[in-house]
Parts: C-alpha cells; sequence; structure tokens
C-alpha cells in the first residue's frame, strides 16, 4: 500500500499506521488528527469536505466521542482515511488540511475516564517481590491465577512533554524510628504500555476474552512515574497511592489496534497452572489466539544514554483477558477508560523497564554515556520511552515518544 | 431560622438543611434540585425567574458546574436559596417550581472524577485487621501515621436505589488448592461518608489542612459494597480491585458542609504519635479545630432491623487530612472527585459498619428482626443506610437514605 504523500515507504508514520492524536496550532481549538510522515492531517474539516457528517467527532476536543462509537464504526474510518491517502484523486481533499507535525502542539488524546494499572510481567513482578519482600516467596500465590491490577488516578495523567514535579511525602527510611517528610529520594519511572478503551457497557455485562476486542481501540506509550520511597511505606493494605498519583505520562498518538494487527504473537505460556475458563483464550488463524501477545520493541532513553529495550512480548498476561478480568464482576466500560500492562521487564537485565529493577534497588549505578552514574532520577534529568512494532504489509511502524523532564519538589521540607 | 412553607420546624429537611440533589420528573431532562420539607424546589427555573443568571449552572444534568464554581459562590448560593424560603415575598418565586419529593426521581448527582476510598476508623481497620491477618499486629506499622487510602473505581459509583448484582470472579476458599470462579459467597457492606470535592487545583499544589474546607462542597452516604472473597484473594500485594469495583452506592443529597457546620467536633486524639506537621490541624474558635471530625449519627439497616449505629465521630482521622493528604504528592482535585472515609465502626459490637466485623467473619450470625439469620448478604436482602447531623440553630438535619438490593449473580459459573 502506498500514498500519493511524498512519505518514504519505511516511515515510521506512514501509511499503515495512521495513529489518532489531538492537536491544536498557535493557541487554535484543540481536534483530532492523525499523523501521516512528517504531517498531522486535520481531520475534522477534512471529512467535512468529503461530505462524511459521521465524522464530526473529529471536531472535539478530545477522542472520547469517537471513542464511543466503537469498532464498527473504527474500521470504517481507518479504511475511509487510508482511501484518502491512497488515492491520488483524493489530494485536493487532504493537502489544504496537513499541518507540519514540528508545528502542531499535542494534547492529552482523550479525558481519561478509570485509570487501571495492571502488573502484568512475570520477570518485573519476581523483580520487585525480591527487592519489596526479600523474605517472601518473589510472587504472590494469586499472581499466575489472575492479571493483578488496582485503580490509579485519572485526573493526574498527562501528555508526554509535561515537566513532572518531584513529589514530596512521607517516608520511613530503615534508619529512622518514624517516618520523615520531604522529597522522594527513590523518584523512578514504569515503562508500559496503556489501551485505550472504547464503547461502554452496563453494569453487569462481563466482556470475554474473545470480545475484548471490540473494546479495545488503542495503544500508547505509559511512564508510571513511582516515588519508590513513598510507596514503600504507604502501600501495605490497600496498594499504591501517593507514590504513584503524582502524575502518569501518555504519549500522544494512539496507535490502533488494527495497525497493529501483525504485532500478534502468542503469549509465552500459560500452562503451570491453566488460568480458569473465564481467562482461557481461543485459537485463532494467525496463530496468537483471542488472548494474544504483542511483539512490541520497546527502549527506554536516559538522558540520552538507551538503558534498556523492554520486550513487550515477554509479557504474560494478554491485554484482551485484562478487559476480561476487569469486567468478570460485572463492573462496566466506559469510553476512555485507560489501563496499564504493568511495568514491560524482560528476563535479562538490561531489559528491566524501571530504574529500581535496573540498580537492583539502588545498590548497582548505571552509567549513562557521558560518564554520570545513576540509581534514581535526579532533578532535571528526561527520561523518554519509544516503541516500534511490526505493522501491516511488513512496514514498522512507530508508537511514538513518551517524553518526560524531573522539576524541582515545591516543598521539599513540611 | 423559619421558612414560609408548610414545614415543621423540626423536618429533618428543613430550612437548615438545603441539600443539593439531581432530579427529573416523568422522564423531563435532569436538573439541579434542593429538598425542603417534602418538596424538591426545582433551582434553575426558580433562578432564571429572579434574574439570578449566575445560577444557570442549576440546569446542568449534574452537579459539576455547580461544584466547579468554588466555596465563594456555594455559600453565596446558599444565602439566595435561604432568603428565598425564609422570606415570605418570595413565596411567587418559589411555589411554581415545588414538586412534591415522591413524584421526583432522584439521579447520581454529580459525574464522579476520581473515587478515592480512606481507612480512617482505628475501630474498623483494627477489626479488618484481625479477621484479615490474624498472625499480624492488627494495624499496619504506618495506620497512625498518614490516612491510608486508595483509588476505587469511579464508573461504578450508582445512586441509591440501583440493584446490585451479585458479582462474580475468583477466590480461593482455604479448604481448595486452587481458586474456583463461581458468585461471591461473601458479599457486604461499607458503610462510609463520602465527600463531594469542588474547585480544581493545578499539578503540584498541595492543598493544607486549613484551605481543605475551600474545596469540600458536601458529603452523602456511601456504601462500598465488597465481596470479602474475592478480595481476600486478590488484594496482596496491590490492593482490593474486583472485589470493590462492581458497585459503590451514594445517596442522592450531597449535604453540604456548611449546614454540617454545627457538627464539628474534635477528633478523638491524635498524640501516640502526633502526625507529622503537614497533617496537623490548627485550633479554631469553635474547638473541634481545622482537622475536625464531625458528630454524625448513623444507622445500618438490614432488611427492616437495625443492626449497626456506626458513631462518625469516633473516626480518627478528618475528612480535611484527607485532602491534605492526598495532595501533598502534588496530585491534583477536580471538581466531581468523591473521596469515602472507610468504614465508621465504632468501639461497640453494634457500632460495626460492615457485616464482615458485625458476623466476626461469619461466624457470628446476626439475628434480624424476622427471626432470620444472617452472615453476609442473600439475593433479596436489602440495606439502608442513614444519617443525622446537627444542624445550624439546634435543629437537627438528614443526610438521607442509601438503599440498595442485592440481585443473583448473573453467571455463577464459568
Amino acid at each position: 500500500m502506498t500514498t500519493w504523500l511524498d512519505v518514504p515507504a519505511d516511515h515510521p508514520f506512514g501509511v499503515t499506521n495512521l495513529p489518532y492524536g489531538v492537536f491544536s496550532i498557535d493557541g487554535s481549538a484543540p481536534r483530532v488528527g492523525t499523523r501521516i510522515g512528517d504531517h498531522v492531517l486535520d481531520l475534522g474539516p477534512c471529512a467535512e469536505k468529503a461530505g462524511m457528517e459521521s465524522y464530526a467527532v473529529w471536531s472535539a476536543p478530545t477522542l472520547n466521542p469517537f471513542l464511543a462509537l466503537g469498532r464498527h464504526a473504527w474500521s470504517s474510518a481507518r479504511e475511509w482515511v487510508t482511501e484518502l491517502l491512497t488515492n491520488p484523486a483524493r489530494r485536493d481533499c487532504v493537502e489544504p488540511h496537513l499541518v507540519p507535525v514540528e508545528s502542531a502542539t499535542m494534547h492529552l488524546p482523550f479525558d481519561v475516564a478509570d485509570y487501571v494499572d495492571f502488573y502484568a510481567s512475570e520477570h518485573h513482578a519476581t523483580n520487585v517481590g525480591r527487592l519489596f519482600r526479600p523474605d517472601s516467596e518473589p510472587l504472590t500465590p494469586n499472581w499466575k491465577h489472575l492479571p493483578i491490577g488496582y485503580h490509579g488516578r485519572a485526573g493526574t495523567v498527562v501528555v508526554s512533554g509535561t515537566a513532572i514535579t518531584r513529589p514530596s511525602g512521607q517516608r520511613k527510611p530503615p534508619t529512622e524510628e518514624s517516618p520523615v517528610f520531604g522529597a522522594s529520594a527513590r523518584l523512578d519511572i514504569e515503562a508500559e504500555l496503556g489501551f485505550v478503551v472504547g464503547g461502554a457497557t452496563s453494569l453487569g455485562s462481563p466482556v470475554p476474552v474473545a470480545d475484548a476486542d471490540d473494546h479495545l481501540f488503542g495503544v500508547v506509550l505509559l511512564n508510571d512515574w513511582s516515588a519508590r520511597d513513598l510507596q514503600a511505606w504507604e502501600y501495605v493494605p490497600l496498594g499504591p497511592f501517593l507514590g504513584k498519583s503524582f502524575a502518569t505520562s501518555i504519549s500522544p498518538w494512539v496507535v490502533t489496534m488494527e495497525a497493529l494487527r501483525a504485532a500478534r504473537v502468542p503469549l509465552p505460556g500459560q500452562t503451570d497452572p491453566r488460568p480458569l475458563p473465564y481467562l482461557q483464550g481461543e485459537d485463532t488463524a494467525d496463530g496468537a489466539g483471542t488472548a494474544y501477545g504483542l511483539d512490541i520493541t520497546y527502549e527506554v532513553e536516559w538522558n540520552g544514554t538507551v538503558v534498556s529495550r523492554p520486550p513487550y512480548r515477554s509479557m504474560y498476561w494478554s491485554p484482551t483477558q485484562m478487559v476480561a478480568h476487569m469486567t468478570v464482576n460485572g463492573a462496566t466500560l466506559r469510553s476512555g477508560d485507560l489501563f496499564g500492562s504493568g511495568t514491560i521487564s524482560g528476563p535479562d537485565k538490561d531489559q528491566r523497564g524501571s530504574f529500581l529493577e535496573l540498580s537492583w534497588g539502588g545498590r548497582e549505578p548505571v552509567t549513562l554515556d557521558d560518564g554520570s552514574q545513576r540509581t534514581f532520577l535526579e532533578d532535571g534529568d528526561t527520561v523518554v520511552l519509544r516503541a516500534t512494532a511490526p505493522g501491516p504489509g511488513g512496514t514498522t511502524i512507530s508508537l511514538g515518544e513518551c517524553r518526560g523532564t524531573i522539576g524541582p519538589a515545591v516543598h521539599p521540607q513540611a
């Protein structure tokens, strides 16, 4: 498939990608666009000119109205946009609405309804278990029976590039009798994928694994910034709270599950134990099954040095299993729900998706290309997450990037 | 203060209460009303007739636009409504917009932004610790240093009267080697107050205890329905998820913090240990301090039998401390945020706010007035929460009721 635009066939935002985002130019109203090569296509006016009234949702300042339309509408829209960009007769409809990507300001692509974070990497959960609970089995007894998840703060999900203020709070160093207040001294990242949900369900209507794709719109890169010292002191017995709730960054371009169709792979294994029937997938013609993994290549860059390449295909649980689990108790899905995969860590040391793991609890510093050493984040540090995946027709598609720079704490003592 | 309406001075929804809710009549558009006696006053058209354009927010289908206006607007609105209802010259402005309460359908009063649940009763946390972790100290080491909280599912907060479907999911009975799937056999309630937040803050702007009242709009009764068997299996290490996320019921009338001014009391004690400075309150003229408790009398009715009277004044942490804690890491507040107090349990057995505690883990059945016995909820059971508080001028004001009836599981096996 080739486009009539001047976009090389191997461009990571070629015509087989077509992610959705929300952009503005020079303070204009934010609206929905897709990225093609080094341009953003302003979809609303383009659809209006073509008489496609059904796409008025693209003039909204968020993707939520489009997310609400559901799977059938998403597929039709992708077909229509693909036709625009591959049929030279559509040139007049498209060209006036192309904006150079460097002049577009990207916004949070959707209003986050509920934000859930899972914990789906066996390597990550094992590493963290060893570090946080050294006297216990690293994996809790439930870990291989269900995708463990918990709710996070939807209101502090921010778009890539938003400054991250170092959080303050309570922590209890092992040397202290009582907790002390101050800026987090163990500020970390978690490199994840975020799955974007569309098509609401009603109370008491679980979504089976095989139907989960009806509600999976697409994927963003997600950095679940984590203050490990706050988290370690607060998280027993009800889970992480302030150690996570100060900010979660996501990439601005939502790459659709359709664009990621060729990236589906079988999960690495769920044989011992087999999950309960409601979590089991079925076979599919592509061999990946309805409980599929994703062959997404990921990299974590710290102040310009790539410090890790976590392989998403090593994740234990499928996003479709996460949907089935999240709704099996009758809980609803809403358009705009976001769920994170949990930190992506592979089996090797240079595949770990958090600095807690990379520095083994702060005991083994990481050396950056400039010769400096790091355990946790310092003020002024910048982290960039990037990822690519096999796209349709042998292409490679980009998931863009998710970037954040750490600013100093607002009130380090109180 | 007396009203010209035919409402007895001791009516629990007298002119000193004036809660806000969202109602409709015969399928009309939902809009904001206040309750006076046995009527709902349709505030939008009443304000329009009086030329109060600033109250157009009351024609919205949720309280969110009103919540966004902040403390000063809430106070002015209360003054204005009070004047309407106490000045007989305003009769013509009010009477056409009174609706009998029995003909009004009540809706969820606001779109819930983030929902947080705290754990602020020492008696409840101690009881639950003994039941869930019998081999450890009942209170975790952090409990008296910070108000423990976690995020819940905002999308499944429902208004009083919504049917509650028994959730299904994984649980692991002690007699089984592996988890089994099925309908929850230990379905419970948690009797709480829910605090409704208004006036958004920006990232990195903690709200001190003394300023928290600027963001506390009012209070609802909250039933945090809990499937104890699902919860016990899933909650280590990241906290409750499906055991809670199927439904949380709230009462339809939001009683304002202004109406509850006379209910403020000192907290029962935070001397051993003293909390860190950011959680400490300051003295106030009323003796309650900025970290105040609330003298709210609560009752839990199970199929017509009052089985418990949890005293809110026994709660360890103040709602203002919860706001300060929740934002100390720089997290924002949004209009429509809701946070629960956690189960209210007093020191006595008949003051426990959950059936887990009342039946001591299911070992001591509760006998209802009809002679039947209960440990956890059975299909068809109805639970009603009610509460009252001292109101302005020696009155007693009602917080209304929060009601739910249990329906059978949708798919008890899979």
